[in-house]
């Protein structure tokens, strides 16, 4: 970024106190913003931190009147900044030149939209289709008979196996895996007999799948994540899951097979939710959690097994007393026998 | 799928009840089944939905006779469907060609079996060796002086580090790492200074592992997976961990250093194993269970630490009825001393 | 290893007792060494195996002077063992040929240090630098205007992102990814808006990072490994978390945004981290802990939610005891009725 405060207030549709000539090299916190970076202040807490920032200017709301450095004041601080963002992604990630690269083994029966990109090393196998401006980055591969949507990103190295479906305008981050097998064995004996996973994987529009996470094809049918939900690293999606739209599932969370979430669920980071269970519409796990059961749709859950989050907070904090409850149990004990002994001429034994 | 009901039951032995020439077009749950599909009932639970499935026919046991499809009777439902999924998957899935692509890189010194097929950028180095029908899909990788069995089953972007040893028959998951060092340090003072693991891994035949799973190698000796053990995605194995036969062990589970399962061991997912213990033949620790100390030959362990399945299912129940066991020793508290009270003749203060 | 029990002693600085000529081909531990290996007392739990190990040559410490074996003595058994393994290493893994391997796509652009190592399949985008003595193993790659110090390693099949810092003497083992985008999105009415993931990540010196890790990006500023921390398999790092010095993670952790850990903290195998909370220099979070607080400094924490590590312990000592307090607490309330109807005459109805 090489802007000035003035320009960034045109580019926000904010108002300039002080020097709007001011330069500016970058976007970082209050704390840790250098010579020439702009700050901001989304969130009141952080005021304390304006009279020691090293910040060459300050973007905050329109309550924002008093600072040593030029103020941008905006409506909507938050939109703001992703405004900001998006402009310095855009000078920091160019728009990658169309084309095959030449190490690139992209399949002659495969359907090219316009506007692909195949960086070095990308496999793609027959029967395969790539909607318009998909960019495939070095070492993707995408198996056979798969459907990667317009504007979709394969960063490097992501797999996508066979037959799966990949929407529109999709991220699948880095060391992603879409559509390996599920999880299946039918015991005879003593051995486990693989049972083939011939279903499929369909990933709706604009959903992301984080860095090194995977996504299991179905037994039959298909494993699905519907459209705007977002997956982080690390996470594990069995067969025949069926996620809704605009969930969030944070990193390292693990969802066992033939599990439904509804739409606008959230689940939390390290969660994990057992197989066969249904979680309702905007229905949402605590990080760390383990779902045994069905969660009704709206309702927070926290714990292992996971209850309603209230409920679980006050178990919780009840453990918390239950060394003390325990010494408090003994005494009225030794209480409850000593005024029987009162009552009855002679103290019984009660050890 | 292209066939009909009668060769479905020819196929598995069933008797057909109507029509044997409904053509069927693919397998899939009651619920999800469309026009052309066949369906099954494996589980009475399910039998409610017969009547408003969409599917073209019904796979069944020697009991169901009733439906306004036909139906394909059998003596084992689940082992029918088995057969059916194999059939499907052979023709979704052709026997690729043998062969070496010409961008892979096979060093010269390679023992490589009959039939043996290396996809696009696959590299295999000094000294190992390649059984018959070996499959090495997209971008694997395999390292010095290593050596994978016959008929086993390298997926893309597979890992396998130098000297490791695959059984027969194993398949390996995209993007699962085996043989990588274990994790040793050393402190020398502030430093940590690494430990050389110089150790290996051995997997032994039909062993799966799951996509982006990682299996360390040894400090020295051998990180080992019994025969027919089978290992879900997104699991951690640590530096010499010795597992048994037909074990499993559910996706997102991590297994510390050192420690043994014995044969027949069910660990759940995301379930935690520490270093340096046991796990007998036959035990199961439940998902999302932290076990920290060996765990009996049969037993069935839950809960963080982890204790018999039992006792922590009355562990967790009672915690339950905390919060409304503090209130009633709360209570007993204070009818206490009302009655201490009372037979002292001044209450006592208790608070 | 083929050498014999006096060589190993000058390696080590160790005194001989018995026979010095005898032949050693490995290294192993006292139950697992087969004839020929060497093997070790490091710790006393193990002597009783040492009447019946198969091992050739025991190593020890100068108080062990009884074995039918030949005995290396040496002052500190680790540091032996140590040295003795960093030997196999060498022998194990011979140095690599420097050069670009032919497939290597190396951006006529890149800084190049001297002896720097690309194998097959490598890629190295535009502007990105490899200091002396950098090896990238087959499949590697490195975006743009990243940084490799010098003496790092990258094996096979890792992703370094663009614009990265990695140290110098960094060993990441494979597949993991380093600079995938952090996990943030706006909500705008229910859709999730991508929020632009502009920073970056620095790993220090004498950085490794464990198979399939991740370690995200920042949303701006950086995301932080501080020297000599070492990271285990498969653990997430989110967005601008930043990890001081020597610090453990251990397989399967996951550190939420903006968590910032002290230098030499410990987190254990599969512990979980929330966000924006920090860790105090030298604390210790136990495995499978979910840490929901700021973490005093040398504090030991336990649970989730974590608290300190001995009032954990009595909280889940405690909870083995309350099946039995609930009844406990059920006898006193019949004893207090029962002393309440002597006291008033008439027993109360206390259910």
């Amino acid at each position: 970024m090489n802007t000035t405060v003035g320009e960034i207030a045109a580019l926000v549709g904010g108002t300039v106190l002080g020097d709007a000539s001011v330069r500016l090299t970058g976007l970082n916190g209050i704390r840790e913003a250098t010579a020439g970076e702009l700050t901001f202040l989304a969130d009141s807490r952080y005021l304390r931190h304006l009279e020691t920032t090293q910040a060459a200017a300050v973007l905050g709301s329109r309550e924002l009147r008093d600072a040593s450095i030029p103020i941008i004041q905006v409506d909507e601080p938050r939109q703001a900044i992703l405004k900001i963002l998006q402009r310095i992604q855009k000078e920091l990630e160019p728009a990658l030149e169309p084309g095959i690269h030449p190490t690139a083994l992209v399949h002659s029966s495969v359907h090219l939209g316009k506007g692909v990109v195949a960086g070095p090393h990308v496999v793609v196998e027959e029967g395969s289709t790539l909607g318009d401006g998909v960019e495939l980055h070095a070492g993707a591969y995408v198996g056979r008979d798969s459907r990667i949507g317009p504007g979709s990103v394969l960063h490097a190295n992501v797999t996508v196996c066979s037959r799966v479906t990949v929407g529109a305008r999709c991220v699948l981050n880095h060391g992603a895996v879409i559509g390996s097998d599920g999880f299946g064995f039918a015991r005879h004996g003593d051995a486990q007999v693989k049972i083939p996973q011939v279903g499929t994987v369909i990933l709706g529009d604009n959903v992301e799948v984080g860095a090194n996470s995977a996504i299991d094809r179905a037994t039959f049918g298909a494993t699905v994540v519907g459209d705007g939900s977002k997956i982080d690293n690390l996470v594990q999606i069995g067969h025949n899951v069926r996620i809704g739209k605009n969930c969030i599932v944070c990193g390292s969370a693990a969802i066992a097979g033939s599990t439904v979430l509804g739409d606008n669920v959230t689940i939390g980071g390290q969660a994990g939710l057992t197989g066969h269970i249904e979680i309702g519409d905007g229905a949402s796990v605590a990080a760390g959690s383990g779902v045994t059961k069905s969660v009704p749709p709206g309702c927070t859950v926290f714990g292992y097994p996971a209850v309603e989050h209230e409920r679980g907070r006050r178990m919780h904090g009840s453990l918390r007393q239950l060394p003390d409850a325990l010494r408090r149990i003994k005494a009225l004990e030794a209480r409850c026998a000593e005024l029987e002994g009162q009552l009855h001429g002679t103290p019984e034994n009660d050890s």
